[in-house]
């Protein structure tokens, strides 16, 4: 068995974006073939970026990723490379199959393609794909090469047992080490299960284990790389950054890797957390071409970590608040926003809203004349303001960030076409918690988000001496109790046979459930957990169901 | 081989409504008893209804599920019944299976699992079950009976090849017939689909088959029933209504069903369209709890078709029309939406918007100032009128339903925020030639829709003398090009080759790439097309993509 010398591109690719991703891809090839690199391992899909979604049912799209692999492939000239990226499917079934093509001499002379093929969350390839059935190795220099696909080798952690092993049916082959090109999201946690994933399954099969991931926000989705080698031993002996493209070089020779370039992967989940969303802005901003931001800056905590995050991300120049209190806004509210704009270098924009707000109730008192104060009056406050941010993002093209967070959006506590406006949800998949861990975070260095804003109780502030704890359990509790029905699918009966008074989880279940409505009009949000409103996570409206 | 009386149990579900649903499923076999019938046939998935989607993810419901069914088999004393429900799964793999019960002597006495599972369109039950390898058949009363839920029978009628065909494996263990619990959802088209497929594939094994289907609105989906018993021959002997409640009895006796009961269905697509519109938002508030509508009324053709739609669905009582005339409407159109409203007995509100969009502009002015007048004082428009119908929305409890169009929600012409606000879309599947159709056929036993609405140049009205065909090619190149694009997948080159001009298939192709983002936030809209925007389409908000 002889040596390779390969390199890991973590490359952050755009969806259908074939010119600039396999322009990246010919540049990393190129230098690579300067250091004499023998392999170099691109990511799964990477030549369309992952996941590119129902544009697959477009034979026209198909046809310029086959394209686009044929082009890569004609710069492998000396050099291999192992790039993902959809084929036919030569059987029956589905037409397309997710593969990794082996490219060398120039030509596409092996396609490995998926076996595994993850439908759940986030993800569904089986709408797609056809599951590949018969495994195969490649012989390249000496060492026999196996391919497992991203969920490939996942086969043992997951809530459900897969009838088959890929990394089992590579080593019953032969394989000397075992690469897997990857499409991998970012979550909170992520980090320890790769660890658990790659780790084991390279003891359990006794083989290096080299793992390729994508960087980039894709819609909803975090990438964050943190490509690394693992040796038979489990031993992590390279380990590639987080939320950055790189391409980081690794040596195979007698059956190992040797340790090489490694970066400390953040340990601190508010770190972590922290860095994932300024990352998830800016990459945004920057897929979509845009670079002005603009938000309503309540003198709130949720808009003011938003606020720290989107100047963080772009540039402080690069944000806009708009402040527009109301009869019931508190005198600090806006005290506090002037001066979290002015820690931040941000211009903000005052606009009240009592005239509006007057001229509404002036037009609707046909309606409204001798009814009491309730919801109406408090949506139309946070419509109004909706409004006007949206008047401005029209007129100036800044792009309106959604500063709810997850613990509102869970029980409902937001108006839709008002504060859930925006184009980002920035902290949609972030507790209420987890906001003050990021603001405290923000801190770290010295007073950003002035100490009122974090320490005063929150209030959406929409009629006189209002406060979030009126209706809802502490957030301690609150938070708690969403993260065991949201993510652990714990029924009703569970909840309360785990000590929660019966009266809460009800209470709380009941408003999750009945506002599934706004969250299905609500904008795309970053996903930094494992079980994150939006695509993840697909609800009927149109049901009867407490889920006990 | 004996004779076997069987009923068709075309039943209205509500998901996760187990006990609603299970005591539908007593009273009809309570009442087939007494009338001597042998087998009920439900649809798929009948006791929790289809398609519960993440509430299968809560163990708890699985559980309720499963009690339902063992509820519903002490109920088959005497009677045998075939009822869909979903069960755990025996092997590995995904840890739950889409499944008929078989149900005789007050037990489940055969689970027969699903084979093909849709993963596609509106469709994705990869994500949640196991398919089933093994195929068997029951002996009941001398009848050897073969159970196909429904994709199991569709597997030549797909645009790609099923490596396995369930029908051909029950005809090999010597089914004498062939039963097909469904839950197909309508569209334009479906009927003569089904022909197709039922008859075709009753000639292709020889066999007769029984189909029964669910009826009902379940979120986007509007599933029609039209259950049907098809002999070998191919010919239909006896055919469902659509959309509506039925239980309707079959005799088979030597190989084949007698001549029965049959409703001719409806062949005109208008007619089908209005028919499940209709019943499409009644069962929609219905299932939701809801009796009151409400809607913009401004005097143009997509409001008029919409109000005149929920009037047939809700009453012309509970309908609630509101006109917000601003500075660049028309006479006409005030006066036309309040001819409607007469027309259908609905009682209209009239806000005029001009003191708040002035008083907008107002509050605006230290950004707008010395800026020409654009999109942003048009969407203000819109965005003042959403609020006004939240507002009352809020206040009286009425239900906001939306009136954009397939056309204009395709190239993003309508104003997020603005007139993209709802609880549910209506005619956000129907292109705008349909509407016009609709229009017509509304019309056809003396005028309801004011002449003028239907013959006056389409326009939104938001800036002076403003016509759709301004900015847009006319409706009737619009519509061919979106349904190419859309529902056919043809990419530019395409159709630029089938006769389009170039720049306009550039421009059209462009629009809607580039409102999805408007998409993504929509209202629920009423599929009614083989391709309807919604959980059926999914597509990418951050790429860069042509589909050429």
């Amino acid at each position: 068995m002889s040596g390779l010398k390969i390199a890991l591109a973590q490359l952050n690719f755009t969806i259908g974006d074939f010119e600039s991703n396999t322009a990246k891809m010919a540049d990393v090839l190129f230098q690579a073939k300067q250091d004499n690199v023998d392999l170099v391992v691109f990511s799964e899909l990477a030549v369309c970026g992952y996941m590119p979604d129902d544009l697959l049912d477009y034979p026209s799209f198909v046809e310029k990723c086959e394209h686009a692999l044929e082009a890569v492939a004609r710069a492998c000239d000396g050099i291999a490379a192992i790039i993902g990226g959809v084929i036919r499917n030569p059987g029956k079934g589905r037409l397309l199959q997710n593969a990794a093509c082996f490219m060398y001499n120039g030509k596409i002379q092996h396609t490995i393609a998926k076996t595994l093929l993850p439908t759940y969350d986030v993800f569904n390839e089986h709408r797609y794909f056809q599951p590949e059935t018969n495994a195969q190795v490649i012989e390249y220099k000496g060492v026999t090469i196996g391919i497992a696909i991203c969920e490939d080798l996942w086969d043992v952690y997951n809530d459900f047992e897969y009838p088959v092993s890929p990394g089992q049916a590579l080593k019953d082959l032969g394989a000397d080490l075992i690469i897997n090109p990857s499409a991998s999201p970012f979550h909170i946690g992520k980090q320890s299960q790769r660890n658990r994933v790659f780790g084991g399954q390279a003891a359990r099969f006794d083989l290096p284990v080299l793992y390729v991931n994508q960087v980039g926000v894709h819609t909803e989705l975090l990438f964050d790389g943190s490509s690394r080698a693992v040796n038979g031993n489990g031993e992590v002996v390279i380990q590639a950054p987080s939320f950055e493209e790189t391409v980081v070089y690794a040596e195979f020779a007698n059956g190992k890797f040797s340790v090489g370039n490694s970066v400390p992967l953040d340990t601190d989940d508010t770190a972590q957390l922290y860095k994932a969303l300024v990352f998830g802005i800016r990459d945004y901003f920057q897929k979509m071409g845009f670079t002005q931001a603009l938000l309503g800056s309540s003198g709130g905590i949720d808009s003011a970590v938003v606020q720290a995050l989107a100047s963080a991300a772009l540039g402080g120049e690069n944000v806009h608040p708009v402040l527009m209190p109301s009869m019931y806004s508190s005198d600090h509210s806006v005290s506090d926003a002037e001066t979290l704009s002015k820690n931040l270098g941000n211009e903000a924009i005052t606009l009240p809203i009592k005239n509006i707000y007057d001229q509404y109730l002036e037009t609707l008192s046909p309606v409204f004349e001798g009814k009491p104060f309730n919801l109406a009056e408090e949506n139309l406050q946070a419509r109004s303001r909706a409004v006007l941010l949206m008047a401005i993002s029209n007129k100036m093209g800044y792009i309106l960030l959604n500063t709810s967070n997850k613990s509102e959006l869970s029980v409902g506590y937001s108006t839709l076409y008002g504060d859930l406006c925006g184009a980002l949800s920035v902290i949609g998949d972030v507790y209420k918690n987890q906001v003050y861990a990021l603001a405290r975070y923000i801190n770290r260095n010295g007073e950003i988000i002035p100490r009122n804003i974090i320490e005063k109780a929150p209030s959406a502030e929409l009629r006189p001496g209002q406060k979030d704890s009126d209706s809802l359990p502490d957030y301690d509790v609150l938070d708690e109790l969403l993260k065991h029905y949201i993510e652990e699918r714990k029924g009703i009966e569970e909840l309360i046979t785990m000590g929660y008074e019966t009266a809460v989880v009800e209470k709380v279940v009941g408003l999750v459930n009945g506002s599934e409505y706004k969250r299905y009009q609500a904008p795309p949000i970053l996903r930094v957990s494992a079980k994150a409103f939006g695509k993840g996570r697909l609800m009927p409206l149109v049901a009867k169901y407490r889920s006990r």
